[in-house]
């Protein structure tokens, strides 16, 4: 939040914070009358206009709505959510399909923006700060020596690692610009994880479903994937991580540990430091992406695993494609003891990453406009998120399940078991609305009959009519 | 050569041409004196300026000198020059060295400005243009939809992959947009054709010496390198390359066909027919790093073997890190018949590419300004080569032999074989100069009295000073 402001924001969420409990206890039900403006101002010694924003902050949330000369109205209540997705109980059957066939189709249709793409893997450029980053870059070719055209050096520019290590404090984390290698964003940073510690036939420890990017990468690798059970709220189920580390054969663990894609699961701090201890126990290593942690919709920045890790066996990884630019192509490790390796296959396969977009991203993040945009895109994810899930509620058929993200901009969507959601993509694509289908998250038989629908886009009017039009087609 | 002046220039580079021709067959001998400008001008019919700017070019050479009140003189001959270095005849043995180690130890210099980097893998910034490429970046940031903060297509910006396949019109590359997938870098690029075409175990072929990059590469992928004997003008000994092709167990060759990194070798255009003629007998890849062949000193730019390729069996390699700009980290393959295998490790490796500094480059490429800026930094690198020869012939010891380069920025020495160049090169150091000691071009144990230095600088006193420190430490 901007200092310079604080404190006014501070009342106005207090008070939309206090309705807004009263909605989730149904002391306050969908439907029922607000009281008006002036009331509610003289209820809570408060202006009007400071009462005002309070409403238009729930506005904004999807929680009530303003209904012409006559008030605001609860429209939304937790109570009427669809329920959570199971817990993922994974099948152990190779999925005779061609996943990267469907990813590639997906990805075919990203850049066409007449689409409405809840597929799009990152914010819609609308929520990125593009004219505040292209001062960032002029100011970039002034301060690097030849206007970046030199190589930057090999663990990256020193400015950027030195403000991601400033940032970790927000975690505990208890980095130095030393411990860091840039990287030309996350998916690169966990490639050279998975090839500094695996060879061909490893096996490998992730979620599921899981991100199919790495998925695809682990792929590649020739590594063999083991997708464990995870649940929705709270992550990778820690019985079966711990019964197959006891068991042997396992190279790595990789998780998503805030806010996973597709699920949106956070793992609780306690299931963190259990992650850690068993990796320790066991000596395996844990590539920790971490590249929603930033998008947190609760009161403070959730720890990775990384904050407990005391042995050096986890690789932190992140980057600010999900935050603030793809684009540029900034990411990050944290490698722990393995930085040795890592800077050797990042010189090896790449010599450096691009100079000036790395100087660009720590000017912008060296004097509190990172967290100001943060707060902002966190603002607008949080009220789409509610969006979204009442949108689900209203147009999709009964019994839809669907996830509560705490932070991040994937919604996982379970429809009927015998639903088809390659289908529903295809024929969703002839209406312009790109989805991603479930079997994009796994190498198994399974998912079929789910979904992701990113909500990291601008609400507006035709969004939510493609969510109806998603539903109608799903009703079918 | 731009098209306003060339007029011009074409008669004044006829008439050095033409004098540096009587000096090459030694009808003008070190010593002699040029014939006055006035006199030169009647002469041949031309303007006191157009002479002036022949004798000018010379003398930028090193070929000439101006002495003061009493005219030009020859300063230099090839009759002088020390022998070219022998054909390579590589070890068998594995050096028992950490080639890594030596390499990382000449990397940790390379930012030090104050060092006269000999030791240099790229042209030194004052001869790359910076504000013309600071005027592209801005520009980029306003051709690209969201300023280029979007992630770009996978297979790299359409803009550049069609300047790319323009250019290529200069070789007879008979290449469209679509055949070409953008890298970071050229070391990317062969990155993902090796990641593509081997597996560990496998044994690639290379030239002896080679560049450590492609080495390190290699090493770090599990790959068996094959060390081919190679000569010093016109690269890979066929006959060497046939024998092996023939008895089997090659996964790929990978060559530097136009003056190869470190010996500065051109293969003929015969030689390269053939190449690809055996490598479409014995159905093996060729990756071909073409990465300097814009930086030619000869008439016309050499063709890569891609020229020759019917059965895309050859993936053409490049980048603009040794012409343009190494911190922007552009590169490319034209990978033939293997485009998806790289494309989806593209994919999966690094979703895409800096998506500004494509742009930017595309830009730089678009309206002849490329071509301006080669032309002029191909007359530098000409004569600083001239001006290295000449320096090592005068400084260095006797019987130094010496590679005479006919395009980049590499020259290749070889002192008495009981030197030890990794010792000069930690002399060197304290005087800061920085060299590239032999053995890092190889992982036998051999070259330990030759060692690589880049004329990629600006040519000053200080510079000529460094080398004859050099030289006289080589005495020693």
């Amino acid at each position: 939040m901007p200092k310079s402001t604080a404190l006014n924001e501070h009342r106005y969420l207090q008070l939309a914070d206090s309705i807004e409990g009263h909605i989730e206890k149904n002391l306050l039900k969908v439907g029922d009358k607000l009281p008006s403006v002036r009331l509610f101002s003289e209820e809570h010694g408060v202006s009007m206009g400071t009462s005002l924003q309070a409403y238009y902050h729930l506005e904004a949330k999807g929680l009530i709505e303003s209904r012409p000369k006559s008030g605001y109205y609860v429209r939304y209540s937790s109570h009427k959510y669809p329920e959570v997705p199971r817990m993922s109980d994974p099948e152990t059957k190779e999925s005779p399909e061609d996943v990267g066939a469907i990813v590639s189709s997906v990805f075919n249709h990203l850049n066409d923006s007449d689409f409405i793409r809840f597929s799009l893997g990152v914010p819609a450029p609308e929520l990125l700060p593009q004219a505040k980053l292209n001062k960032a870059m002029v100011q970039a070719m002034r301060d690097l020596p030849a206007s970046g055209t030199s190589y930057d050096p090999i663990q990256g520019n020193e400015s950027l690692r030195r403000q991601i290590a400033k940032n970790a404090l927000s975690w505990q984390g208890n980095l130095h610009a030393d411990d860091i290698i840039t990287t030309a964003g996350c998916i690169n940073a966990l490639a050279y994880c998975l090839m500094a510690l695996t060879e061909k036939g490893d096996t490998i420890i992730v979620e599921s479903p899981v991100y199919f990017g790495i998925l695809q990468l682990a792929h590649s690798l020739g590594l063999q994937v083991l997708e464990l059970p995870t649940h929705p709220v709270t992550g990778i189920a820690l019985d079966a991580l711990r019964n197959h580390l006891q068991k042997g054969g396992i190279k790595l663990v990789l998780l998503v540990s805030n806010f996973s894609n597709p699920l949106g699961s956070c793992m609780p701090e306690e299931n963190k430091k259990e992650v850690v201890r068993l990796i320790e126990q066991y000596n395996i290593p844990l590539v920790e992406d971490d590249l929603y942690g930033d998008l947190y919709f609760g009161k403070s920045r959730p720890k990775p695993c990384k904050a407990f890790d005391q042995s050096g066996l986890v690789l932190w990884c992140s980057s600010v494609s999900k935050t603030l630019v793809p684009g540029y192509r900034v990411g990050w490790v944290a490698p722990g003891r393995f930085k040795e390796q890592i800077l050797r296959l990042k010189m090896n396969q790449s010599i450096s990453t691009n100079a000036l977009s790395q100087q660009a991203v720590a000017n912008f993040l060296a004097n509190g406009r990172y967290e100001n945009h943060l707060w902002k895109l966190r603002q607008a994810l949080q009220a789409n998120s509610l969006q979204f899930i009442r949108s689900v509620s209203e147009y999709f058929p009964e019994g839809t399940r669907v996830s509560r993200p705490q932070g991040g901009f994937m919604l996982w969507v379970e429809l009927d078991p015998g639903m088809d959601t390659y289908e529903l993509y295809k024929q969703a694509l002839k209406q312009q609305i790109s989805i991603a289908p479930g079997r994009m998250f796994t190498l198994r038989a399974q998912y079929q009959h789910c979904m992701r629908l990113s909500y990291g886009l601008l609400w507006t009017d035709r969004v939510e009519g493609a969510l109806k039009t998603l539903g109608t087609l799903a009703k079918k």
